[in-house]
């Protein structure tokens, strides 16, 4: 494992994405922060969650006709073709959320990686989705994931990079994942190097509350990364779609993180923007090689953990 | 629930307890901080991780006699009544780390809570046990709790408080225990409100190598608490021992964390120092209410959680 290249690794940060805005206007946009990453050496690129549209579940669209023209039936499709094909043309590799519609009609919040010779090198899809499948009455804005896809069905199945970027175990996560220690702790188990997240997280409490604003779901949204890098010494990418979007808040936030949890690069604004760093592998070693603090083997005791399986909800003691 | 006391919560950090100092003295030392605590209004003070005696494990301790000196064959004990005597006095409740010597000859890494009337509430062996069985040759200090201890054998039982504090759920971790949100679910799935721990925690890399430094491990040691009581809705309080202790420094940094991860109070000084704060358990509902961003029934997935339990170690892909 010695002599592995050191990855430079971008997270393309978005602004807003209007629902009045055209797929070829944002596709160009995509585009043009695949460009800026590789001009700063970058040779995987990782995108917001949603970054082909709005994002939709805010709204309670009633007409499926409509709802549809949010999903991608297959990938590539011409849609995204061009994005595809200038990736490769510069031998860059990036992770790209999207909502899928399968041939049998099921639907998911998706995301995929491709390598840089532009094949798919993982998939996955959202296991926790927040929202609700009802609107809420009142409310301006809705938080509709729930109805919109099924849970994601795939597990959280780690893959290995292009041996370009030295071959690292990544694994994928999308938005509200990133909140929840199981699922780094899943991918964790299987070794990986570099966590890559894009993300939609309003600016307010999007389940209906009003103790949150945009500085405490970014702290929040900074926290989950840096401690669960931390927790599986893993670096991680976390990407947002950031701004004012209908209307309704983004925070923005991007972050890259390496295993002990500090943050290598961080995005200032709330447009579109390119954060990068260098990535050394052999970082990792100290926190989880033989005998560290994170030697998985030598220090977890599963016996003790059943109840995170067997149990799903709150059983609250007597 | 309403209407339920807000609970003023102490964290008693102590400066280093040397080798040489006598339990008769280090005793006095934690009677003055319960004191300091009780006149700034807490009903419940968290000690540190083994504040009777210097940490013993950077010694390797070839004589048994001398080694068991630093157990406790019960509890209380008349080398730590006075500390229970006091705490009745004034109604307070403490958490008290200690090296527990069963009847049987088992040794572990053990913290109580006790309540204002002097009964014990809760009991706690510490699960993750850092370090190794054997000395590492060449170092000046040692990790040796694998040595000195078994690992807990109690799991991660939730425990009610005293009425006076508003009856919350609580939970006990010890210093490492704080890293791992396995143990931290495990409780948080039982609806804990107020999580205490206690550590010891080197001023560098324990395990031997070079990359760490006081700086990070602090930083390591608050990230884990703020993560951790956000990712369950929990207060939590984490207390140092801290400073040079045989020569061999320890991190300070004890903190008092809210359900969001934001720290409500912060240990200045590597020396005996009282932290206190006023925790409002309403506060708890905001992250896992019905419906909430950890409303663990709602989103939990434990269907794809199976490898946290069925494997120890790392199985990394091909």
């Amino acid at each position: 494992m010695t002599n592995r290249p050191n990855l430079i690794v971008a997270g393309a940060q978005t602004g807003p994405i209007q629902r009045a805005d055209t797929r070829a206007h944002t596709l160009d946009r995509l585009i043009a922060l695949l460009e800026q990453s590789a001009a700063k050496g970058a040779k995987l690129v990782a995108f917001p969650e949603l970054p082909l549209t709005t994002f939709f579940p805010r709204w309670y669209i009633e007409n499926t006709q409509e709802l549809d023209t949010y999903y991608e039936r297959e990938m590539p499709n011409p849609n995204v073709q061009k994005l595809f094909d200038r990736a490769r043309e510069l031998k860059v590799g990036f992770y790209l959320g999207y909502a899928e519609l399968t041939p049998e009609g099921r639907r998911f919040n998706t995301s995929i990686t491709v390598g840089p010779d532009g094949q798919i090198l993982g998939k996955y899809r959202k296991v926790h989705l927040p929202g609700s499948v009802e609107p809420r009455a009142g409310s301006r804005f809705q938080q509709l994931e729930k109805r919109y896809f099924e849970y994601g069905d795939l597990g959280f199945p780690a893959f290995r990079g292009a041996e370009d970027w030295g071959r690292p175990a990544l694994g994928m996560l999308i938005c509200n994942d990133r909140r929840w220690p199981e699922a780094w702790r899943s991918y964790g188990l299987q070794g990986i190097e570099l966590m890559l997240i894009g993300y939609n997280s309003a600016a307010y409490d999007p389940n209906g509350g009003t103790a949150e604003n945009e500085e405490i779901r970014t702290f929040h949204s900074t926290l989950a990364v840096q401690a669960n890098a931390y927790f599986n010494a893993t670096f991680a990418v976390s990407v947002a779609k950031a701004g004012d979007e209908d209307g309704s808040g983004l925070i923005g936030g991007s972050v890259i993180v390496d295993p002990n949890g500090m943050i290598l690069a961080q995005a200032k604004t709330l447009e579109d923007e390119v954060i990068v760093a260098e990535l050394d592998w052999s970082k990792i070693a100290q926190g989880r090689g033989p005998g560290k603090i994170f030697d998985f083997g030598f220090h977890r005791r599963p016996q003790h953990y059943s109840r995170i399986v067997n149990q799903v909800g709150l059983e609250e003691i007597p």
